[in-house]
């Protein structure tokens, strides 16, 4: 596992950090009173609320995606519902094929991850250097540790079968109590319900918002007047039943996703803005350096990487770039991102290349962006199912001939041997593209034999691109944390302006009356402005005012002191530096606004006013 | 039923008015490929997908009412999950009591809404003139019309045996075959699903989001540094799985609510900001308005009637005003609004007070606000089942002597007479407040007995104040839609401004190539301003294009002609009169800006710019 420093360079730790997130309540375990009562029995795994700095924070996030992607390149926006018919996600693959695979600890009652369940047990061996099994502490012999870490590094790419052996041949047990466990058996992940009063209509919470976009392509195009090319846009809870959450924030049951399908004709992978990214530089993992078994990203210009196809074409890399700019704008650690590219297994059959942008957490590199260049597989399964063309038409100048791949199953042969999964693969069949087709032929040619995936690949891949905010609000929040030097006890959390909860703190310096008006009417103003901010009037000192503002990120602090009374003058200060500069409240005000707007850095600010040195000894004693 | 002219005094055509939202995908029918499909069986009734400009209608609505209430206010925003498990819902009394009755039609199959089935049949027998019972067309006489309207002024006062007894009494049956039904039973309304592998642990989706605040009090009591008054808020999906959804936006079972929990000293309903809407006028359909039979409210300034009683408090008179002022400022039009106060028997035991805005729509008036004066009832029974405190302590300057009301049920005769009742009874009477057990108090005194309800009363007045942002958006559609005279066909959406999904739309005069980079690079200059913008460079006419942008909403069009070419001017087109200004594009953007702010009326645009008249004739060309 990668370790983590925080901005300043020091270790991270993860506890104090936790201590922070949990007093200034960025966010909590949901139905956590129940879940201390005695008399519950339920279940609020993966189950999280935000509080009040969170429940901002993820806003401006989402604020910050929606003008950056969806205004900035006028994407058609739609709001889907959540509840989704059966039917629907039969056709897409994910009643039959959205699972994990889970087994049960039947003596203790326990369901245990698969996947997870090898990793762990195999993870801890290696850690303690024994075999650890029943009757065997014998030492890790050499050509072990090799299997086992060959394992891990492919731990994706089991499936049920896999995983069966593995677990029988490793003599992988339940590792709180050493109970054999039953073989992995295949666990949906959806939510199910009902919808109406016969409880004859089964219904499931959307893994994904993506379905609905594709539902509503025919609609969309007409809205667009039939002009290519096209992106559609949603942000929305998804659901995922998952089997065992833990690591909090990262694998949650209830999560917001903010999706985009954009639609362009196959033949036509340029981007008409690709000059505006090419010459950003991006770390890419890409499948080569993977395979050559190296954990180091090259760094590589975008065009450059689509020159070398690297990167598969223009619209990807567009696309990668602008997803570098927007974690970069909402305050993600530059040295914390890289892209990885998926090997050739991990990737489904109607995808033609698939990048994650990976953030850097102390739970090691999380997956929090999906990024496929995919196929027209769901337009085509839907529409068969439904019998509305999802189809583009094009015009062209003159008539011409066209040459099609045609795959055709000989029925006599697939349907003895495949039995009931015969209709499942005749469906994937259909659904190839010809790009894919022409690979697949080329394929056949040379081995003989090629495969074919069925919608289970529907778990890789599958969105195009797919933010997970609630990973990317949490790798913000530990990429921005870090302590006054030498007191680990003084967080801040260096969040930028443009998504920073609130903007400006205003502190009355005393209790003193006539000071609250001051702060009242200034608060008043910046509302008036758009600018969030908040009025500190507790009895605290000024000191551990300024502390609680630094661990809730915000930026500015604006105080009203004795002086204010006499010359109307107030003093700002800035979070990360502690700087303080003095002026009238009309400079102050224009001071914060220009911030909000990204006109004025802190740089300038200090350049032009009067740096004000009164109240540090106050920070100082505090410390 | 009212009835209902456009802003210009046309009567408002319901048909034509969809047809135009549907045209502009403001929303549509959710799966509606699939259910047109012969092959679906499923239920998709009370799902709706918003399109581009609808879904950007929902977020500037939100947006205006986060900025209204949660920041102006500083409450505390909340985002909590939407899967709550058993437990709570039990607790709340949900689960036992959040039912609408329903009629089963055994022969068909069908299931109908009791109360609608009454009402439905019994208006087409008022509309008919005649009984129309089975071997009954005999014509109504007086006293039955006079029974029937009696019935239908309070069919929301029917429980389930008063149901049957009237669809018994009246032979009320499925008008669509004449089946008789059976009985009505009660049919919980919310989804129901299961969390983890197991399965053991329901779930359900939420109902309403308040009860996720609820759960939080202690932590954003803490998150206040314990000081009151303490307002949280939360916007967010709730769902109710109704029995029979029509009437589209107006019904559905996933919907987005806006939600306030204010909580104050039961002893201090003072608010300090009262002031600033103590002059507003409101029309209130009090209780004594409508007890007197009469459905004109009373316009009377909210100090007044807090002066008079009309409405209970300060606090209460707060919300109303700053309900009103919220209504009007995304559109909403002042003469279709009305407050109608619950009467005493509508409301639940908790609450002393509650007040619905109601807007005037084609389908008549939509309780589209709620706003309850509640007590303490859901966090004193969650305290119950947790046993975590949910209370505030304020530490008094001296010792005070509390005389208390206590309600003690003699357990000995309400046991054998409730049964498996009596511990809900029990419940409810130890979580009245004291305000209402001194009120009870009185009664008891007077009458001898009292009604308590037990949590069914939960359905009425149980959010303070809660926003059903979809009804709200559908009822600004209807209220901002009229069409340009004497052409029914050229349709305008009066939206403001500050709600308009899109601000400016910016068209090249002609395909000209010369004109679209002028376009695009005004479209970034906008951009940059965060002013949602579009081109449109379609081929068709500038006055088709017009149009279609004042179907739209958009309130402002910018053209680039070839004028633009020569001295860089460009026109700039207001959609309710249509008419032009021109002027040098850095004007014209000004002039956008400050409308967009507020700081600058179309009556001042035209005003200090030149009003130009080139394209009138294209205008009234198309009409």
């Amino acid at each position: 596992m990668a370790t983590m420093t925080t901005l300043k360079g020091d270790a991270f730790d993860r506890q104090l950090f936790e201590s922070v997130l949990k007093r200034r309540l960025f966010f909590t375990e949901a139905f956590e009173i129940y879940r201390l009562s005695p008399n519950f029995k339920g279940d609020n795994r993966g189950l999280f609320d935000y509080g009040p700095p969170g429940c901002a924070l993820q806003a401006n996030i989402v604020d910050a995606w929606r003008k950056h992607f969806v205004l900035e390149e006028n994407m058609l926006e739609l709001d889907c519902t959540v509840i989704t018919p059966e039917p629907v996600l039969k056709t897409s693959g994910h009643v039959d094929k959205f699972a994990d695979w889970m087994c049960n600890d039947p003596i203790k009652g326990d369901y245990l991850r698969a996947d997870h369940l090898v990793e762990n047990v195999l993870k801890a061996r290696l850690a303690r250097g024994t075999r650890g099994l029943v009757k065997d502490s014998s030492k890790l012999d050499q050509a072990t540790t090799d299997e086992y870490n060959g394992i891990l590094a492919q731990i994706d790419n089991y499936d049920g079968d896999g995983l069966a052996e593995l677990i029988q041949r490793h003599d992988i047990r339940n590792p709180e109590n050493n109970n054999q466990v039953l073989p992995p058996s295949p666990f949906n992940l959806m939510f199910k319900s009902t919808i109406g009063p016969s409880a004859a209509a089964p219904v499931y919470l959307r893994p994904e918002t993506a379905q609905g976009q594709f539902l509503n392509f025919k609609k969309l195009l007409e809205y667009n007047q039939g002009s290519m090319p096209l992106a559609s846009a949603s942000t929305g809870k998804s659901y995922r039943n998952e089997i065992s959450p833990r690591t909090g924030l990262l694998r949650v049951r209830e999560f917001l996703l903010a999706e985009i399908e954009h639609y362009v004709d196959p033949k036509k992978k340029e981007h008409p803005r690709f000059r505006e990214v090419a010459d950003i530089v991006l770390p890419l993992l890409d499948r080569d350096t993977q395979l050559s078994g190296k954990t180091t990203p090259r760094t590589i210009a975008i065009d450059a990487a689509v020159k070398s196809r690297i990167i598969d074409n223009e619209t990807l890399g567009y696309f990668l770039g602008r997803i570098m700019l927007f974690l970069l704008r909402i305050g993600i650690d530059q040295s914390k991102v890289r892209f990885r590219q998926h090997l050739a297994n991990e990737m489904a059959h109607y995808a033609t290349d698939c990048w994650d942008a990976e953030l850097l957490t102390s739970y090691g590199w999380i997956e929090c962006v999906g990024c496929a260049d995919r196929s027209a597989y769901d337009l085509t399964v839907h529409s068969k199912y439904t019998g509305t063309p999802l189809v583009v038409k094009e015009t062209l100048p003159e008539p011409v001939k066209v040459e099609e791949w045609r795959a055709t199953l000989d029925k006599k042969l697939v349907g003895p041997r495949f039995k009931k999964d015969a209709k499942v693969i005749q469906s994937a069949v259909e659904a190839l593209d010809q790009s894919v087709m022409e690979r697949l032929a080329g394929e056949l040619g040379r081995n003989g034999a090629v495969t074919v995936e069925t919608p289970a690949a529907l778990s890789d891949g599958r969105t195009s691109p797919s933010f997970g905010i609630g990973r990317i609000l949490y790798a913000l929040l530990e990429h921005v944390y870090w302590h006054r030097p030498d007191d680990v006890a003084r967080a801040v959390l260096s969040l930028p302006l443009a998504v920073a909860p609130t903007k400006v703190l205003i502190v009355p310096l005393s209790s003193n009356p006539q000071l609250n008006p001051i702060a009242q009417a200034l608060s008043a103003r910046l509302r008036k402005l758009n600018i969030p901010n908040v009025i500190d009037a507790s009895s605290a000192s000024i000191g551990k005012r300024y502390a609680r503002k630094d661990e809730l990120g915000t930026p500015l602090g604006i105080t009203v002191d004795f002086d204010s009374l006499k010359d109307g003058s107030v003093t700002l200060r800035e979070r990360d530096s502690m700087v303080q500069v003095r002026g009238a409240e009309d400079d102050v005000v224009i001071a914060v606004k220009r911030s909000v707007e990204g006109t004025e850095t802190w740089e300038q600010v200090t350049a032009r006013m009067e740096v004000f040195r009164g109240r540090e000894e106050e920070e100082v004693r505090i410390a």
